[in-house]
């Protein structure tokens, strides 16, 4: 929940448009790596001047502007500023712990959206542990523009195929507002990933939630619930994003791009469904976990009860024979106490037969 | 849960509208059949090639292409191509796991729905067992096509209507959308026969809620609520489906089809409705199950205590005459160990008739 | 659930339109009733032959054709053909089961509403027990049908009023439409027979909720979550029709209906709420119920402990001079016994006071 | 709940429109005031007969005709037909039990809503106590209808302040619907005395829902969930009432009374938002309480079981050395029951520090 | 939850728009502080009479006047003159225990806000307690009015800007809109700071929620969810209130100041969907706590089971050789005793490692 606290409160009494880098500072300087291309050529560069994106701005190649590294404030502005962007958009970029969402301005789109990675360092550990990291996508007629706190995502698919031929990929062909789905494509796709792991839980739970009672279990089913409240937040505001950017009627998106942010759509809504099974799975498992306890409790109680009963009252014959009255006939027979050790026996017995009867035992 | 894991993420990273298949290959190949029918003909095709169905997609009979086994991905993508369909719905039709769903395109509608059967291995077992299967029913103004996993099918019947008479069969005058709506109603008509496994098995476990306290009942419990979540999954996204069919202004849904859909969407939101009640059913039983747990142990330690009410008195009784005090008038009177015997009797008594009139016995 | 259950799995592969009856088959042949009436005239028939009534169909009299036995699926086929019924509204009459629903066709309207009625062998028993019956009412222009499954119904009043004068009863100046609407709200307002043995056995229960803790209080509260999810079954779907009715612009429905319409409306959004205040009421009372169970097992576990906590240290001090060492020098003291019984008197009375001092007992 | 069960049942088989008293019949006549009044000038009279009535319903003064009794259905009918009211609007006024709702019709509105007052003799007792009577407001151009079923209101401020200057009150200067407005609002404004009063319950149970795990809290705790239950079964219909009553766009509103309108709208969702507040405060009581029962077992169980393990291992060496054998080699050791007793000490203290560091004592 | 409670029920009686202060009565007098500025110049004063506030609001500079101490009624009656206010406004302006929202009136925009402020007084301890304090923004033309119980807000910030250079800040630059709309923003921000302490709450309590299982921590999640109650009553009714200024076409607001609304109105949905998320998160820490306490009575009860299971038996058996019976053969036995110790030392460790195999020690 430290995404969450951390943001606004850190900017309170600045005025709005003031760019404010919120999150964690990395290691190392930002690098910018920068893809222009067309139907007929493709050029890569990395750790472009700012001096250089400006004069390619100007020109008429399509152009993907891609920043790992937004905690240097400066850059990000300069940046934005060549391809025309509000101030309200830097300051939104570079402000983590955003909500995601889509904004429509005069000349372009700004999309904010989580990306969720599998954390590598809880590989292996019980509960799926996964990062999120804010991504801001900016569109326009000509450039995407897409900034990430740090090095490292989900996008070298998509590198791939823009390097690969023009005549295969539609990545060429079609224009920035393509490449803009195709990244936010990416990141919901890798979504599922997460989900996959959350889903392995929810079976590994499962099978362990009736017998092993103790609070591993617990915490386990408790993280699970957590793991999915996040996801959740960070699903839910996607359904309104596509939905934006479906019914836009903006010139930047090409009318053909409209089946494949249908298809982003769908994607979308059947990320959250699939959150939803899971918390509704995670609800019934910790009633599984509470009815086992209970059954569990109940065993025990019956042991308890079963023996208490079988052997209260023997013990009380043997009181009864231990006391040291001058006159208790039984104390002289010859076989009284075989008889009482028989009757002991019988007792226990009946005791036992009653609670097998009454199906305790 | 398997579905919905496998589906998108082993997609990641190939391009949008590459077909890829992502269920469990089975074996043998795929299978093709073509009914082609009208008003005044009939017939049908086993294991027709590709190439007859390209030269049949241009006569203007009615044709219904039935393929069994969509992991031949090459066959389905020549197929629809036959038909003109757009490479996203043929990606689509050999993505296992797809959420169910209704989209019209320029000249054809496409259908995702899940088709459900009972399994035969489940047969006998105590929980309702049922297997989906994913269907693709493409449906243009000449033409069905439906595309499904395994061979087996909820469909004989529709077959059998349409091998027969014309003049009393609908299937033969009215035209694909028909046929497609036929197809779609047995499906959805089928669900119901899994719905009342669902409901036997709702009473099945009400009438032992209370009395079968162990672990049996909590998974049935358990079980039948996840056979709902399934359940609802696969209905829930049905309710847009039907109203997607219903208010199409397209011309390739006939005005005639519009009350049969109307009653198609009936049928469906009657599944959701009863999916809804069985699933308010199962939190039921659980509630039920758990003040029956609650009443045991309220029981169990009754009798409890009242044994140890009963008998740690006396016992304490027959410990303190136990004891070797050198001084202890009572043991030398004569009927000293009667009147002991008879004060434990009495103390017994009380104690019980304490908790006869508490109600507790 | 077994209305449910039944109705749509015995269909499977019949073509839509086919009427088939899928109730019980009751004793006795159908029975058809016909009220031809107008401001001036008023006729009633038993027993109509379906050729009169075809005839009948032809003049401008006011029309109800009231059929009990919808089993006899060719009488009810003949007899809806005389007005021009849809083959698909045939097929949903004889068709028991159907979620309630209004449907308007050309030139009639239809409704199903399910009537309740306490069951006469469920009179004195516990629970509220009801029968659900499916009615039918079809009205057009000049005709009213109703269909039931079975003889006997909650339209007694509105028969009595029709045969009435015509001056006074708005039934016989205004056309089928207010006759239909009476039906029907003549069936609302049984439903608040029912909601009232639902309310009573409610109060009943609060009664006895914190106190009767057995297994009969929880099966009591279970059978009223039961009755109350089927009593929403039934209601809910009505909001629905009672809307189509009111906003519809159809000619069949007169302008000066619309006022008693509404109140219809009113009507059904009364039942409604009631029925979800009784739900909450009822889930109120198992939270009642298990709050009582665990208070009665607190005071059961203090009871237990009490007795152990005061009992367990006398019996020990009681033992530990039932020792047989030689060298015990208490035991010959003359007034060790009397003085150990004053010990164990002081611990009993001091763990009696801690007790107390609890708040224990 | 009487008031919803009475209601309806009663009136079955009766034509609608038919006017039935369905509440309580009280002592005494019912009586009708008269306020005739306008900028310059204000009259009233007590116990008016209807004649009069009938004749000042011609002039064109604004009038307030207030009845305290409904039973008098007679007195009811003729005094509504002197203002020109519809027959099902008279049968809804002397209908005890409806729910509250607005409607307009071509000359007037028509409001049914229940009058809340704290019970003055449930004054004191634990549980806030209300009386709900149900109140109808008919208003159109030139007078205001007040229908109740018992004497004693809250609308004495509003007489006062008719009563008063009519330079400084808005009441003599705008029409009835300004009146109309106030005697709502005057309702709505009492409904937060009984919101305060729950509030005060709700505030109480929080200080003792720890602590005292007695019926006597559950009692109140599902006492104050009936209340809300209630409440919120009066205020909710209101929001769509003061809507109904905000949109119109009927003459019988003056557009100045707008603003009144929307502050009436305002305090009616604080009304609602307030009683859902306390319905969640309530559930979290009721948890609360749980929790207080459960942490109060565990407590009882460690007592118990601490004073277990203390006493029957040294009870157990106490019984060892009770034993008759001949060879006990301890029982003839001068210091033997010395030591034992100090083994017995040893044990209870070892025991002891046990539960002490696993934090049970 | 005592600002609910006092607000309506103090004025019953009154006639609507009769300004009575319904909050506390602070000491000291009321304070009027002016900013009276515009992109040339700016000036501030302090305790500003009336008579030049009524002066100054003829001219047309951009004016803030700030209020601190609304008991004073007659002083905001007649500020609010100066600008025209509606007298309802100013009623509501006094109104102590109002619903924020935004209210449209001819020339100006009525705004009632809660601010959250951390209590002093509650630092340090371990619930986030936190003061609300009722704020009217009134702004229109050429005047922003903000109106507040206490001195002490958290708009120093905003202040300052506005003091600093108008180049720089759009403060000075844009008009009343742009300001109000700063003071909104610096408001809402500020619930961060609150929503930030209860989050490190939900943190701090969810590390103990499993072990320390006394009524402290349920208390501690009370506590949390009452305050998150009253958070979100602060905040959902913000969602309407930053809707109307959005979507408002009153010339009032500028276009310019669009986008920073659309982000007030995303910060506002920020802070609802986390508040949302906190309270799913109390919900979790509860059944979190009960499971926790549901494990540890499974415990204790398995330490007392073990226990009694162990030496009950033993004890049994000395009572045996601790009877008196004459004819004992085994008592004669030389290694009777030692055999019995270890038949008795036999049974226990059989009985651990039973206890053992089963998994409960």
């Amino acid at each position: 929940m430290r995404g969450v606290r951390q943001s606004i409160a850190q900017k309170i009494g600045l005025p709005p448009g003031t760019p404010i880098y919120t999150g964690e500072r990395p290691d190392g300087p930002a690098r910018v790596r920068m893809f222009q291309y067309g139907v007929d050529h493709f050029e890569e560069w990395q750790d472009v001047p700012v001096e250089e994106i400006a004069l390619a701005a100007k020109n008429r190649s399509y152009k993907w502007v891609d920043v790992d590294g937004i905690h240097d404030v400066a850059l990000v502005q300069r940046l934005c500023e060549c391809f025309h962007v509000h101030p309200l958009t830097i300051e939104d970029v570079v402000h983590v712990g955003m909500r995601p969402k889509a904004e429509e301005y005069d000349d372009y789109f700004f999309v904010v959206i989580e990306m969720l990675n599998l954390s590598e360092d809880g590989q292996g550990e019980v509960i799926p542990k996964f990062k999120a990291e804010q991504i801001s996508v900016i569109f326009g007629d000509r450039f995407v523009l897409t900034f990430q706190e740090r090095p490292g995502d989900v996008w070298d698919p998509v590198r791939k195929r823009l390097r690969g031929d023009s005549v295969t990929q539609r990545l060429r062909r079609l224009g920035p507002d393509y490449l803009a789905y195709a990244l936010l494509d990416a990141i919901v796709d890798h979504y599922f990933v997460v989900l996959d792991t959350i889903g392995e839980e929810v079976e590994a739970i499962e099978e362990i939630a009736l017998d092993d009672l103790g609070e591993d279990t617990v915490t386990r089913i408790h993280d699970l619930k957590r793991q999915l409240l996040m996801m959740r937040k960070t699903v839910w505001p996607l359904r309104e994003v596509s939905g934006v950017l479906q019914r836009t009627e903006c010139t930047v998106v090409a009318p053909s791009t409209g089946p494949y942010l249908r298809d982003l759509h769908d994607h979308v809504v059947q990320a959250i469904e699939t959150t939803e099974l899971y918390r509704e799975s995670a609800v019934a498992l910790l009633e599984l976990y509470l009815a086992g306890t209970s059954n569990r409790l109940n065993q025990v109680m019956k042991v308890l009860t079963v023996l208490t009963a079988v052997f209260i009252p023997i013990t009380f014959v043997a009181g009864v024979y231990g006391m040291n009255f001058e006159y208790m006939p039984e104390l002289r027979w010859k076989y009284g106490y075989f008889f009482t050790l028989g009757l002991m026996g019988t007792m226990s017995i009946g005791m036992l037969s009653y609670f097998r009867r009454q199906g305790w035992i």
